[in-house]
C-alpha cells in the first residue's frame, strides 16, 4: 500500500500546527511542508516586541526548529520553495526551489493551502526606496530592528494595530515617530470615540498622529528614503518609513487552480475547513471566516484562529471529524500600558447592518478603588434590540481590559442576551475587580436603556 | 395615601445596595436601613488589605456615607440598631438601639432581611482571651491592624482563603506566621493537588502550615493569650490569633418569624429574592443560592453575590421583575503574587453527585513565551461524559489565571459542552496569551480525553 501523502504550502501558523497534529493523530501519514520563506514555525505577532527590544535573539519567536520538525514528528519542511501552480486534477503541485529556480511537481493525496497573507503596498512613486519597510516575516523583522538603530526619525503609514504596535516600540528605541492615516480615525476596526481615547494615550506617550491623509510619494538621497510626501500638500522628514496599510490574502495560486475565492479575496472553506475540491483544504490568513453573528463571510487574519484552523484541518484530514465554525473579530492589543480590545461587531458596523440596537460607553476602575494599582477602563457594549442579544464589546485603557472582552466573546458564542448576561457568575476579590465587576455594571446600564421602549 | 415603607435590616452590600437601587427606580417609597454594626456600605472583602497596610485610612473601604445616603438618596440609615425579632402577621420589626438599649417596633409594607453572615467561633477553652479575633467588621480590622503593629507571631485557625489573605498580610507586616487548618489540604473548595500546589508557593513565602489539627485550647497571661494547644499535642507560642474556620448565615431572626430556612442553613428565596412571606424579601449573605450546574440549593456567600442579589430584590420591591438564577461558586483571591481561581464545581464535587466525568490538569506560560513578564498558570478542567458539558475549572499561577476562570464561568452558565467551548473566539496578542490561549489548550487536551470511549 502507497503511503498517503499531506502536502502543506505554507509553513508559520496554520500550516505548522496542521503538520503537527495530523502527525499525532496518523504516524503512518507521510507529510511535507514547502513555504516560501526563511523561517518556519514564527509567531509574526511577536515582531514588535523583537523590533522594540524585549528579547534580542529573533529565535525566541521560532516555536520549532526545522530540525526538530524532522528528528521529533517526522515532518519535511523545505523553506524557500515557492508553490506556483495546484494542478488538482493531477492531484500534483508546482513547487519552485528559490535557491535554484528549479521547478518541480509533488504529488499529493491531500492538501493544505496555508499560503497566509501579505502586506498591501500601495505603487505609489518611491516606494522602492531603501528603509521603507513591511512587517510579515522574521526578515522583515530583523532588517527593520537593524535600521531602527541607524535611524532617528520613522514615518509609520497605517494606524492600525500593527501600525500601532511597531510606533510603541520606534517610540521605545528613542525614534520620533509620525504615524500617517488615510482615515479620520485610528484602528479602523473599532468606533470613532474610543478611538480617539486612544489616539490621546498615545499622543502622551509622544507618537504623533497624522489622520485624514495619505502618503503621495517617497523622496530619497543616494537611493535611501528621507521624505515622505503627504496628500494634504505637507512633506516629512524621515530615516525610515513602515507600510502598515493593511494585508491581502495569497488565494491567487487557489483562485487559478478554480478553487473558490469568496468576496472577501480569501479562500472560501466549510467548517471543516474543505474548500470546493474535497481533497484540497486551506486554513490560516489565506481563508475567510464566517462571522458567528451575522452568519456572513468575513476575513480577520489572526495566528490565534489561524491555529484553530490548522488543528480542525489536520483531524478531517486524518478522517476525523472537526469543525470551526467561525469568528467574532475579537482582538487584543497593547500600546504602551493601554489595552485595547474588541470582540463582536462595532457600532458602525451595527448601523451597516440595519440592525436596531441600543450602546453604552461607560467607565470603571478595573479593580477596587482603594487597591494600590486600581486604573481605569472604558467599555462600550452593544446590544440588539429589542431582543438584548449582545452585539459587541470594545473595552480600552489602563487597567484590565481584556478579561473583559473575553467574557462577553464567550458570551456572544452562546448568543447571550443582556439580560441572560446579567447572572454569569465571574469571580470577585479586591484586586481583581470591583464587588460589581465593570463588565456586570456596563450591562446592567444597557439593561436600563433597553427596557425603556423606543415606541 | 400612605408613603409605602421598605425597612432594610443589614447596611453592608446586599442591604445598601438594594436601598439605593429601589429609590433610583422609586423616588416616592420611604426607605430605612437598620444595622447593628457601626459601619455602612464597606467593602469586607477589602479588609486584608487594609490590615496589609496597602492603604492606611479605613474610610476607603467604605463605599458610601451615611450622610450621602440621606442626602444624595433620601435613605434613612441607623447604625448600632439590631433587628431582634420580625412580626409578619403586623407587618413589623422590634429594632433595639444598642447605644440605649430602648426597643420599638416599626411598621414596614417591604422588608428585606440582609443580616449577612457570621463567623464561627468555636467554644474552645481560652476562646475569649485578648487578642484572639474574628475579621468581618470594619472595627475588627481596626482592631486586628493595630495588634498587628504590637506582635511578632500570629496563629491563623482555618486556612481558607480568608485565612491565606491575612496570612499575606500578617507576613508582609513582619510577623511570623502559622496557620492551622482541621483538614488535611488548604481551601477546601478546590482539590487536594491544586491547593498543594498553592500550600508549597505559601511556604516559600514563609507561612508555615500545621494541617489535620485543630486548636483544642488557648492559654494566656494577664487575659491575653499567649499560646494555642493543638489536638496533636503541640503548643504554639503567639502574640495573636486570627479565628477562620468558616462564617454562617445570620437566619435567626428570620427562622423564628416563620421564614424558610434551607439544609444549608441559609434563608430560602425564590429567583425575585423573595421568602415564603411575600412582603418579606432576603439577600446577601444570609441567603442561600441556587447551583446553576446541579440545581441544588448551595450557599456560597460572598460580596459580588450579595451585590446582584440586593438590586434583584430592589426592582421587584419596586414592582418590576428581575431574578437572580444562582451562582457557580466562582471565586478567585490572591495570595502575594499567586492567583487562585475556581469557577463550578471540584472535582471531589463531581464525586460525590457521582458523575461520571474527566479532567486534565495542565500547565502553562500565561503569554507568549519571549514576553518578559511570562508566568506560570495550572488549569484543572472537568467535563461530563459522555456529554462534554464543562462542570468546573480551578486555574492557579503566578499568570493570569482569572481571565481564564471567567471565560469558563461564562461557558458554565451557558451550558456549553467542550466541543462548544472549543469554538470561543476569545482574544490573542504576545502580551496577553500564548496564540491558543491556555484555557483553549486545556479544553483541546480535555476533548482528546473524552473522545476515547471508556467502554
Amino acid at each position: 500500500m502507497n503511503q498517503e501523502h499531506l502536502v502543506i504550502i505554507g509553513g508559520v501558523a496554520a500550516g505548522t500546527k496542521c503538520a503537527v497534529k495530523a502527525r499525532r493523530e496518523n504516524p503512518d501519514l507521510k507529510i511535507t511542508v514547502y513555504t516560501d520563506g526563511e523561517h518556519v514555525s514564527y509567531s509574526a505577532c511577536g515582531l514588535p516586541y523583537f523590533i522594540e527590544g524585549l528579547f534580542d535573539n529573533y529565535e525566541r519567536l521560532l516555536v520549532k526548529s526545522i530540525k526538530d520538525f524532522k528528528e521529533k514528528d517526522n515532518i519535511n519542511m523545505h523553506v524557500l520553495h515557492r508553490a506556483i501552480k495546484i494542478n488538482p486534477d493531477l492531484n500534483s503541485i508546482d513547487i519552485k526551489n528559490l535557491n535554484t529556480d528549479e521547478i518541480f511537481e509533488v504529488k499529493y493525496d491531500k492538501l493544505l493551502i496555508a499560503t497566509g497573507a501579505r502586506v498591501f503596498v500601495p505603487q505609489i512613486e518611491g516606494v522602492d526606496l531603501k528603509n521603507i519597510f513591511t512587517l510579515r516575516t522574521v526578515a522583515d523583522g530583523i532588517a527593520i530592528k537593524n535600521q531602527v538603530e541607524k535611524s532617528e526619525k520613522a514615518v509609520i503609514i497605517g494606524a492600525g494595530l500593527i501600525g500601532l504596535e511597531v510606533a510603541e516600540a520606534f517610540k521605545k528605541r528613542g525614534l520620533d515617530v509620525t504615524v500617517i492615516e488615510k482615515e479620520n480615525q485610528i484602528i479602523n476596526q473599532i468606533d470613532s470615540e474610543i478611538a480617539e481615547q486612544i489616539k490621546e494615550y498615545c499622543e502622551k506617550q509622544g507618537i504623533k498622529f497624522i489622520l485624514g491623509t495619505s502618503a503621495n510619494q517617497f523622496s530619497g538621497i543616494n537611493g535611501r528614503v528621507t521624505s515622505v510626501l503627504l496628500s494634504n500638500g505637507e512633506s516629512i522628514d524621515t530615516d525610515m518609513v513602515l507600510m502598515s496599510i493593511g494585508v491581502r490574502p495569497n488565494s491567487e495560486i487557489a483562485k487559478e487552480a478554480g478553487i473558490d475565492v469568496g468576496k472577501t479575496g480569501a479562500i472560501r472553506v466549510n467548517y471543516r475547513m474543505q474548500t470546493n475540491i474535497s481533497n484540497i483544504y486551506a486554513a490560516g490568513d489565506c481563508v475567510e471566516q464566517i462571522n458567528l453573528i451575522n452568519g456572513e463571510p468575513i476575513w480577520v487574519p489572526l495566528g490565534s484562529t489561524a491555529n484553530k484552523q490548522g488543528r480542525v484541518a489536520a483531524l478531517n484530514i486524518v478522517g476525523q471529524h472537526a469543525e470551526f465554525k467561525g469568528v467574532l473579530g475579537s482582538f487584543v492589543t497593547r500600546v504602551f500600558d493601554f489595552t485595547i480590545s474588541k470582540t463582536g461587531l462595532s457600532e458602525k458596523e451595527v448601523k451597516a447592518l440595519n440592525y436596531d440596537y441600543e450602546t453604552i460607553i461607560t467607565k470603571h476602575r478595573d479593580r477596587a478603588g482603594y487597591m494600590p494599582n486600581a486604573a481605569q477602563i472604558t467599555i462600550k457594549l452593544i446590544a440588539q434590540r429589542p431582543s438584548g442579544k449582545i452585539l459587541g464589546a470594545q473595552v480600552i485603557g489602563e487597567g484590565d481590559a481584556d478579561k473583559r472582552v473575553n467574557v462577553v466573546a464567550t458570551a456572544i458564542t452562546s448568543k447571550m442576551t443582556i439580560d441572560e448576561f446579567l447572572d454569569i457568575d465571574i469571580t470577585y476579590a479586591p484586586p481583581y475587580s470591583p464587588a460589581i465587576d465593570p463588565i456586570l455594571k456596563s450591562a446592567q446600564a444597557i439593561e436600563n436603556k433597553l427596557k425603556v421602549c423606543k415606541c
